[in-house]
């Protein structure tokens, strides 16, 4: 593990896309979303994605050139045409787009079909209420999970995000559907340590916190049970009909990788037109207070509010450098240095 | 339990209402909904919640002739103040102006502040999607969770509703942000057995599945742990934000019973001015398909789709009658028939 400041390993990896084919303007805002999401801790979708996102763009899963183009106008809703372009660039533009329907509307909703993975979901509820709206949006996915009463993968994993806006930095819920991701199962695993709370099914059909079990048996759990199961089906088929798009069923049948044919709706809302800063304030402080005053569970445990924890590892990797590990950061400097 | 027919139950509860003060008209509407969920199997909402929406609309908490005025209209997103109407007839209100809003706009927003409880989220889902659009839903309430990481009740249980349509009946997903609900977790205590799974915490801190216990502890489960605790504090502020209305810290204070005094957001989308009807057949039946297929986890289990239980639920329940508890039932017809 090394530490490694913002602005070097966001000058790598973006070296890494410019030679996979990039232009350097779009590598450069690719780069940065990479840098950030590693910078809150989220490597898995950060320095993790960087080696698999190269090969994407040379197997042309990902056209690194390609730009989102509309569909259908219909207001205050828009669909585009994500043209399988970097799923970064193609939900950032939709989500400015929202924002752009919101200040006309007062609300705007943008469906995003046929794009590729959007990274770290929670960035673009970040970019929304960093601008002061109320962010929402979600994608689907090809699957990956067991939908209530069944063993098998049939379902995805479809991450959520809910995102306000507040004068010392927004809340930002980013919640995939199960209750544990495979990066956070495998790499607990690999540790040999057992999973906090239970995280799956053994061969047994019985709940366990054993994540050697569970990469097994593939039965990963549905956060909340039935509920996650039948919130990852909606949101599956919400994003195919706002969209025109595909369904996670449809998904599975494209095979351009993961992520490679998704929907994403992106909702904004424009809060300032609605309420004071004073009602903001007032909303947000006196909902955090309540919180924070529960008596902690733990003796000096802590509550935390959606997106908190974020903030403090931006904080301290943006002092002390972002932690990374040393094979990633030298699979990514040999991407970004080799001559093709 | 007596089985009732839904003619004799919705009449019964529409005189009760009549009694108590609501115009023929309205009591008319408030009946058949709380009959009609009833009929899916959610007695808690239905017929369990009239003698205390009697009560509500006795002492004043509820307005019998309160309707939506409007407050601010912004295009594709308007605000209405429910004036602690009727919390069924504001929120159809509010869905109905949604599927108008999303006619000219693509999508529809309504934001209601200072309603009353809305019974059943779902309903506003099946009548969404029964007109043919997607809907979504949520409201605000008064604190009954304790926040992750904490003991004490600090955050809403802010049910959540997502709905599509379908030629052969609609897809509707409605979720509490607990695992349990209350009732579920007292009529299990009632009935001396063990909850299905974990649903909340024991005097140690521990995850528990003895109903007894977490009615003691009321440390009730969000569903998902910190997922749903999360999700629960961003309904709750994007309610607020939306609408200019209370958070659950505010509607807390204002002390008029269960859900008086929340907020509710509507949003509808014109399905089917994105889509042909045979590309929404198509994705929807992709969809089934493929969740139903996956291998059952129990001999001869069976996977279900959001709401296709409820579905079944009704259908027998129009065939045979609709159960309710004795005691319910004879209370119901007491309200009906007691010279005030």
């Amino acid at each position: 593990m090394t530490r490694i400041s913002f602005d070097e390993m966001k000058a790598t990896i973006q070296k890494a896309f410019i030679r996979a084919g990039m232009p350097e303007d779009r590598a450069d805002i690719c780069a940065r979303i990479h840098t950030e999401s590693t910078a809150d801790g989220v490597n898995s979708h950060g320095v993790n994605r960087v080696e698999r996102f190269v090969e994407y763009l040379s197997n042309g899963w990902v056209d690194a050139q390609a730009s989102p183009t509309l569909v259908n106008n219909l207001g205050a809703l828009e669909i585009y045409n994500g043209n399988l372009g970097p799923g970064i660039l193609n939900a950032i533009f939709a989500m400015n787009r929202a924002i752009q329907l919101a200040d006309s509307n007062g609300v705007g909703w943008v469906s995003l079909q046929n794009t590729t993975h959007w990274m770290r979901g929670g960035t673009y509820g970040w970019l929304a209420a960093q601008k002061g709206y109320v962010g929402i949006c979600w994608t689907n996915t090809e699957r990956c999970m067991p939908p209530w009463g069944g063993k098998a993968e049939g379902i995805g994993n479809n991450p959520f995000v809910m995102a306000v806006p507040r004068k010392e930095g927004p809340l930002v819920l980013d919640m995939a559907m199960s209750q544990y991701s495979y990066g956070k199962v495998w790499g607990t695993r690999d540790k040999k340590q057992k999973l906090p709370y239970p995280g799956g099914f053994d061969h047994n059909g019985q709940l366990t916190d054993d994540p050697g079990i569970i990469s097994e048996t593939r039965r990963i759990l549905p956060m909340g049970m039935w509920k996650g199961s039948g919130f990852a089906i909606m949101l599956d088929l919400i994003s195919a009909l706002s969209s025109g798009g595909l369904t996670t069923a449809g998904i599975d049948k494209v095979g351009k990788g993961s992520g490679g044919g998704s929907n994403q709706i992106f909702i904004a809302v424009n809060a300032s037109k609605i309420n004071t800063q004073e009602f903001i304030d007032h909303a947000l402080n006196e909902t955090i207070s309540q919180i924070k005053s529960s008596e902690p569970a733990k003796e000096k445990g802590e509550i935390y509010f959606p997106g908190e924890q974020s903030m403090k590892t931006r904080k301290e990797n943006m002092e002390l450098g972002i932690p990374i590990d040393d094979g990633v950061w030298a699979k990514i400097k040999e991407l970004a240095n080799s001559v093709s």
